[in-house]
């Protein structure tokens, strides 16, 4: 039962580096000099690149964007775009590198905007943030994936300071062909209201009239789980999935799917083999608990998140044992190039061992037809 | 394989509800009137009784006591002994209790002073807190588990505040026949030094040559995991044991076990479900970054876990299915009586069931003989 080569893995999370043209080509003239720009500084070992964007500086182009290196050479971020290699930030050279590690087609998210577009709720000029996350949706679409629209997912960011921008922003794209909108794993954290409250209605609504899936990468809270200042870095990255833990409690607690029956959520990167003991925990809960608190009390939790939210996994071999507790048609694979926890260029290879003792059927609707579905992403004959 | 008479469970995490006179009977005639005492309040309903100690009210004499009452009941939290059966404050009456569960011996952790104590790091008054500290562990010893030894594991409380007192108090309580320590899953959330400094060594050293294992309850940090302030506290309850998730990280990402090769660890009310989730997410994690960072370099955390901490669950059907994965000899059973996630009094009942699938040898492991172990609790022929 070897991953069998008519089936294709498709990565529902990837990452872009923006090339430094994205939103210069896009502005308007008198915008640019504003907006984010590279700026190659003076420095040691040939100077740094770094986003420039309302006078404030952003010094990583490229977090974690350590695809080529070994893991000895984990730990320092590229300072320039010739730190990388080019299929971090140029679409035809991607192509190349999923070739080689046996991906059919990803979905990619942002960079420099952070994963959900976060960084332009911090801009003052909130009508040039919104041209900013206009760019970079017209990017993707145009630039990004159509280079190859049969091997690129296109993915929204939202202007998620105005609800009704949001709207319109995920009325235009999809028109234009998006796929998937990139939406925060908890608002709250961000300065803005939760999924408890009316607010974030109208784009649920939005996003479920067009038929987009929110993925919700870990880490769009803004919030990174910690135990202690001097803790190593290595605690907060192995507890990085208990964001999409805490974001699938929160939603199945929510009023969110009882209004929106047909919302899907897909928790990328974050992971699947937790998911079992959450599902189990929260029905436990919900059992002994519902009775005095606001949770609907007519339809388990457990049973919210098997009909609305997909789980995202790299190397799960817990979470695949686990698979018929999670559901076989909720979970999709990832490949995470260009960062540190990706397997590439050996993807194909690592799958072809961690499905080796599970049945055909199943291997190919977690590797593809999964995602194919979620997105609707057809094969092309 | 049904679970066999001759088994008899063991509870590693019950509570215990202080009776009034637990401070009134031991501190100095002097300190009476400021240490911890019940003052009855009038109000509707009888009165409600409150503990006052040094001039504060802590209005909930035993949150979330409510065995005895149906799901429908819980949410009114006890304001008065006479809301609780007895069980709650009488070890007589415990006994029975247990009895009626088919429980033979338990571990109580205290309500009052919080699972591990911290309410007297709040006290202005050190030397009188240090003396509560005592009082409660004498109460422990001399009274609660004076009343049936073969029943009650005891466990003592630390002058958290003040490393050399820490020590001294083990020490004490040891050659008293104490058989754990109640201590904080993390403490840097109660203003204190973390896992990673030098500050714990002598407690982690004095518990090491005590043999006396730490019980790190769920929220003894003094954090709650939440995601939003209108959220359900529903959420809160089902993510409590991301608590345990990060305080394992925390340690086996930390020096503690390389420099206290046989300490031993207790994740009281963690659940055991996400286990092999997180140990293999920090294998993964240790594989690719450990290099550039402060860890340890020969030992994976998965090994540290397995050599030095003990999972505890209530009810956990995915995290027995998943035994192997965890280790058949680092899973204990739990009651916790008299709180909302207990079974009480369908505790035997409830494993019968649980256990119904899995070897009578392994059953036994985990419902007696690992605790009997780790705490050095043996069967009294």
């Amino acid at each position: 039962m070897p991953l069998r080569e008519d089936m294709q893995l498709i990565s529902v999370d990837d990452h872009l580096v923006e090339p430094p043209h994205v939103w210069q080509d896009r502005l308007p003239a008198a915008l640019r000099e504003i907006g984010p720009r590279i700026v190659r500084e003076d420095g040691a070992a040939g100077g740094t690149d770094v986003w420039m964007y309302e006078g404030r500086r952003y010094p990583q182009i490229g977090l974690n964007a350590v695809a080529g290196k070994s893991p000895e050479q984990f730990g320092t971020e590229p300072m320039r775009y010739t730190d990388m290699i080019p299929g971090c930030y140029e679409p035809e050279a991607r192509i190349i590198d999923m070739d080689l590690d046996g991906v059919q087609a990803a979905l990619s998210f942002p960079s420099f905007p952070r994963f959900a577009g976060t960084v332009f709720l911090q801009a003052e000029d909130k009508a040039l943030a919104l041209l900013c996350v206009q760019a970079w949706n017209d990017f993707m679409l145009d630039e990004w994936c159509a280079a190859a629209p049969e091997r690129f997912i296109p993915i929204a960011i939202l202007p998620l300071w105005d609800v009704e921008a949001c709207v319109a922003e995920i009325q235009r794209t999809a028109a234009n062909g998006i796929k998937a909108i990139s939406f925060t794993e908890n608002p709250v954290p961000l300065g803005l209201p939760s999924f408890h409250t009316t607010h974030w209605d109208p784009v649920f609504a939005a996003a479920q009239e067009a038929d987009l899936p929110l993925c919700m990468h870990f880490g769009t809270s803004g919030q990174a789980p910690t135990t202690a200042p001097d803790a190593p870095f290595a605690v907060t990255i192995t507890l990085f999935g208990c964001n999409s833990m805490f974001a699938a409690a929160d939603l199945i607690f929510s009023p969110v799917f009882h209004k929106f029956p047909r919302l899907k959520v897909a928790l990328a990167e974050g992971g699947i083999g937790w998911v079992p003991y959450l599902l189990e925990r929260a029905d436990y809960v919900w059992d002994r608990h519902r009775w005095y608190q606001n949770v609907n009390q007519d339809v388990a939790p457990s049973e919210l998140f098997r009909r609305h939210i997909w789980g995202c996994f790299i190397d799960d071999v817990h979470g695949l044992n686990s698979r018929y507790a999670i559901g076989i048609d909720r979970i999709t694979w990832e490949c995470d190039y260009p960062h540190s926890d990706s397997n590439w260029p050996n993807s194909r290879k690592r799958a072809i061992e961690v499905f080796a003792e599970i049945p055909d059927d199943e291997v190919h609707r977690m590797v593809e037809w999964n995602s194919r579905e979620l997105f609707n992403f057809p094969r092309v004959a």
